[in-house]
């Protein structure tokens, strides 16, 4: 990729919000008007079709893509979202998709590459010069989420005993420059890392100093086998613009650049976001109907059985029910409030695991302050409804009615404080991610046990 | 800041997972062990001391504070969360403070300052070097989630006119070179922005040749009101390290690097977690009963008012529970799939608006697929929950109930999705924030229009 500053970009004419909002391509290509698209085209730079492209149909994608010229198409699917490029490479044939893959970043091939079904995989790879192939089949094998995953083979390397002049001449002689160009790695004659050089440190110092003398020794590198999560982690605390990938042994296998962490950041996030809604780990996923379904109906089983049990449950009060109707009336609202105050504890939880704010040697203060947290909050709020309740209410046992809504209220909220805090808690601790279980199973389990309570509370309290 | 180079990262001794979860600081604070302290401090780099001071009260910030070299205050406060370390800086005296930040970049600086009240800011500000206060001031003034609050006026200038040794000399001559130095910028005489040009492109020129023939004239810049959100999209799309901001006329304003993006876009995931599940916008502000308290009444108000309306609305059906109580139980279930289904379609929804995965020219499709997938499923469940009630269920009509609970469980579902698709689109239409009222305002208005479409049912279908 050209880099920062290949491309145009009028703030005024095009803020990030305006692009999403004028999908000219859409409406061209509905239009089938070929000239008007061609000029469109030739106005936008590659990350404006790229972001429109990502939102159409598969087919509609190749068509742009052919009406492209051939040396911006290479350009435009590296700006694409990895899947949505990888949809549009499988559908062209194995020649053309070598011939795109073959001029991009090797990393940025490998991300789209590794969406794409193993034949159509091995017919694109087939295609290409058997170095390349072989350069791209070695980043496959690397889980893609890990640094391996997120690493490029591309970066400067040089030797200790050379010097800074030599370190110069190879920037200079280098035809394809690495994507961000701005460090050298010093390795050993075993290829092991052994420090760092900045372009700004060659240019500051004389030709003729070896660049043993001026490196930097000290430096923060990853082995392959980082979660991505752990390199945003990294990357963001120490504010780096590009960090060195090695092996067990300090052999070094890449480089990971900083643009392709910010995307990792934000997919971590989206993924999060959906799990803790039982809505799949990817907004791709919800493009179809059929896609969302799928990833759905299964997130739901969990409610369902859980509320079916519930209903199995509180079948054993229907005395009380039958006696004071208004009971049922308050369900809802006890649920509620309980579910609500949970998602709040498990949502703090969650994304204080993911962001380093939780800290496991502190839970106790963390279970101790949300519980009494959501019991104070249920008290205060037990009273407004238990208010409501007395007016409403049963005409022979108003203030029972009330009694029963309030400590309903405040032990549903307090148990539901204490679910949502210490089931993503428990989760963390056996390595399960707690984004997965958090929203469906805190409130359905809150549902249940809050109201089973409450029913409790009455049979107790009203003597039903 | 020194930059990439700067600090020791060993991998296997220290994953950011393990990093959280030994505190070290805090169980020697606990000890009283001051010397293991000091020695423990010297151990750790910058950014693994202020990780855990993010975590500690303010008075053990302060003491570990103390204790480190006064050289390494300045880099391990920049390394902090800025919340955590404006709190530290309050409590510093003013001459202190000011002290510590005149050795820290200046959009650091403004990131922590403007997080500290106003009569302190002015102290500090007040013991700064003339020069170095005027320029906080003037970073302060814009709002700091706009590109002009996240900018750093510190980057390097070059006439078109000089040549690329002159360029060369500037780099080779500046003391403090800016954070990420890696571009220069080519402004005209009026100081507007008109080029840039990479330290490698200067490096593979002849020192003799002019920067205006090496300098890319097309680049990717913003306004300093652009928003932070849109800043992360533009640097996340364009793959960018560093973007400069400029004013309406083009005049260069500052630089903005791309980690203070990375800290961004984790900031605005978590913004929009929180803000979701109704638990503020800020992990910090869950740090203490108080903070807490203060920020999740408010939302929960939503709540216990819907639901008081809900039990109000269904006082009206008692005669219809009192005949078949067994309507109650299946009330949390009813509701319960409701808000599931609605929460998975809002979730979808705001995280697609702020993704750019949801475009506005697609939005009727978007609303008839999630309306038909919250009917399908809705069938599907509705169908597997009457089930149970049959089972369960009212000893004379179980298979009326059956009816009413599937019918009930699919009209729910529907129009959850319908409200939980349709809410957040139209707050964004209306230009506030989706993530502001989704979770909330959909969990209860799905609660109160479910249940209410539940009992009509029953006393069309079952005549109670």
């Amino acid at each position: 990729m050209a880099g920062v500053v290949a491309r145009t970009y009028h703030p005024r004419a095009m803020p990030a919000q305006r692009t999403r909002k004028i999908a000219v391509l859409h409406t061209l290509l509905r239009a089938g008007d070929v000239r008007r698209l061609r000029r469109s085209l030739l106005r936008q730079d590659d990350v404006q079709i790229a972001s429109q492209l990502d939102n159409l149909d598969v087919e509609d994608r190749l068509r742009v893509l052919q009406l492209l010229p051939a040396d911006r198409r290479p350009e435009v699917l590296e700006a694409m979202r990895y899947e949505a490029a990888a949809v549009l490479v499988a559908q062209l044939a194995p020649e053309e998709a070598a011939n795109l893959l073959d001029d991009m970043d090797a990393d940025d091939a490998v991300d789209i590459l590794g969406r794409v079904e193993e034949e159509r995989l091995q017919q694109i790879l087939g295609r290409l010069d058997q170095d390349d192939a072989n350069e791209l089949e070695d980043l496959l094998a690397y889980d893609e989420n890990t640094a391996g995953g997120m690493m490029s083979p591309q970066y400067f390397r040089v030797l200790p005993s050379a010097t800074v002049g030599d370190g110069l001449m190879m920037i200079q002689d280098e035809e394809e420059p690495p994507e961000t160009a701005f460090y050298m790695y010093v390795v050993d004659v075993d290829d092991r890392l052994i420090g760092v050089c900045s372009l700004r440190m060659l240019v500051i110092s004389r030709p003729s100093q070896k660049i043993r003398d001026i490196m930097e020794r000290d430096l923060v590198k990853v082995t392959a086998d980082t979660d991505q999560e752990d390199v945003a982690e990294i990357v963001s605390r120490y504010d780096l613009v590009a960090l060195p990938v090695v092996d067990e042994y300090d052999v070094m296998l890449g480089v990971i650049d900083v643009d392709d962490v910010v995307d990792v950041i934000r997919e971590e996030a989206t993924e999060d976001i959906l799990k803790m809604a039982g809505a799949g780990e990817d907004l791709a996923e919800s493009r179809t109907f059929a896609g969302s379904f799928r990833v759905r109906w299964r997130w739901l089983l969990a409610a369902a059985a859980g509320g079916t049990t519930a209903a199995l449950s509180l079948s054993g009060f229907d005395s009380a029910l039958a006696s004071v109707p208004a009971l049922a009336f308050f369900m809802p609202v006890v649920a509620g409030m309980g579910g609500n105050v949970g998602m709040q504890s498990s949502t703090i939880v969650v994304r204080g695991l993911a962001v380093g704010f939780v800290e496991a040697s502190r839970v106790r203060r963390l279970v101790v302050r949300e519980v009494s947290l959501g019991a104070s909050l249920g008290l205060l709020y037990g009273l407004l409804i238990a208010g409501a309740s007395v007016w409403v209410g049963d005409g022979e046992q108003p203030w029972r009615l009330g009694t029963v809504v309030m400590l309903g209220t405040a032990g549903s909220m307090t148990i539901a404080s204490a679910v949502g805090t210490c089931t993503p808690l428990v989760l963390d601790r056996f390595n399960v991610d707690p984004a997965v279980a958090t929203g469906p199973f805190v409130t359905t389990s809150v549902d249940v046990i809050g109201l089973i309570f409450y029913f409790w509370l009455a049979t107790v309290l009203m003597g039903v």
